[in-house]
């Protein structure tokens, strides 16, 4: 039997249990898939690219950011291991991506690149269903996140993040998760500070 | 031959020619909708509510908002006419909306009702694939709302709503665009003086 990387029970989950794969159909996949290495501060994309595969963190930790004038980085989203990441209208359209992907620690990416997810597609149609499920659900959790950026106070923005992600903020440095939460650091550190120091009411 | 009322050319076209939609396949589509008066001011959902419908605009004009602390309203989207409206994510899992859709002028909607839309999925997969190319589509737009709404100066996103959406401008009260905007409407009365006032570079 040929050895291959191991791969995260999450891919084998998502692709079994979800996906409704057989043995033999995620071994298939399996075998499509690409391993790339991205160091600690490296970029897996830069505007300006065309996002040429769809990416799934076996390990690791990146940031997905815009930059906008006077140089300022807005991070749009974070991803650690079973996320996929990605600029998916640059992979799907083949035009420049408007977004940059740079690893906040030693990442490995198990990438399907655009033709093997067009057969990929094509000879099994429930990893399209798959896929167009995901790309729903990413579609609900930005609206949230669209209400949340312009309704919610910092405090809201914050204790929503600890309560969903709380595994962020033992990872990823504080700054980049004020930019997450368009928060200056400052104004994030104080607020940490005070809800931790303000008893809690039960 | 049975009448009905008549449907905008927009949703023939989407159906014939992105769909890939027979006549014949078109009609029974339309057999299946139900149309929905909703009167200028009317509530065609309100948070609590779950979405029971896909909704086609065929006439009129829509506010899509959410309420937060201190009664403050944002708006999420406007829907002119051949614009789909509803809350997607309470349509599928047949749970509450977290949304509040209003008719800002009397508008005239064309609703598929859950079992109908499962019914075609099933019957014309072609639907079902361009449903999830819809909302692969609405997907991307709202991430680049949500880099805007993070990033974008007021100016900037006025200036890219002018742009892209201008007839927006002809139809909707500037306190609401304001609201959209996430701007307050007294700061977008001055962006729009101080804009048209300025000579403009050629």
């Amino acid at each position: 039997m040929p050895t291959r990387d191991p791969i995260r029970p999450g891919l084998h989950d998502a692709l079994i249990k979800h996906a409704g794969f057989s043995r033999d159909e995620f071994e298939f996949y399996c075998s499509l898939l690409k391993k790339r290495i991205v160091k600690k501060r490296e970029h897996y994309l830069q505007a300006g690219d065309i996002s040429r595969a769809t990416a799934y963190v076996n390990s690791g930790c990146l940031r997905q950011y815009i930059i906008g004038d006077h140089s300022k980085e807005i991070i749009i989203q974070f991803a650690l291991e079973d996320y996929w990441i990605g600029d998916l209208e640059s992979f799907h359209f083949e035009k420049p991506s408007t977004f940059y992907i740079q690893a906040l620690e030693d990442s490995e990416l198990m990438l399907l690149s655009r033709e093997n997810f067009l057969r990929v597609c094509e000879e099994l149609p429930k990893y399209k269903t798959f896929h167009d499920g995901k790309v729903q659900r990413n579609h609900f959790a930005t609206l949230k996140r669209l209400s949340i950026a312009k309704l919610g106070t910092p405090e809201e923005k914050y204790l929503l993040l600890m309560k969903e992600q709380p595994q962020l903020f033992q990872r990823i440095p504080l700054h980049h998760i004020a930019s997450y939460l368009s928060i200056e650091p400052e104004s994030l550190s104080r607020l940490r500070k005070r809800l931790t120091e303000k008893p809690r009411k039960s």
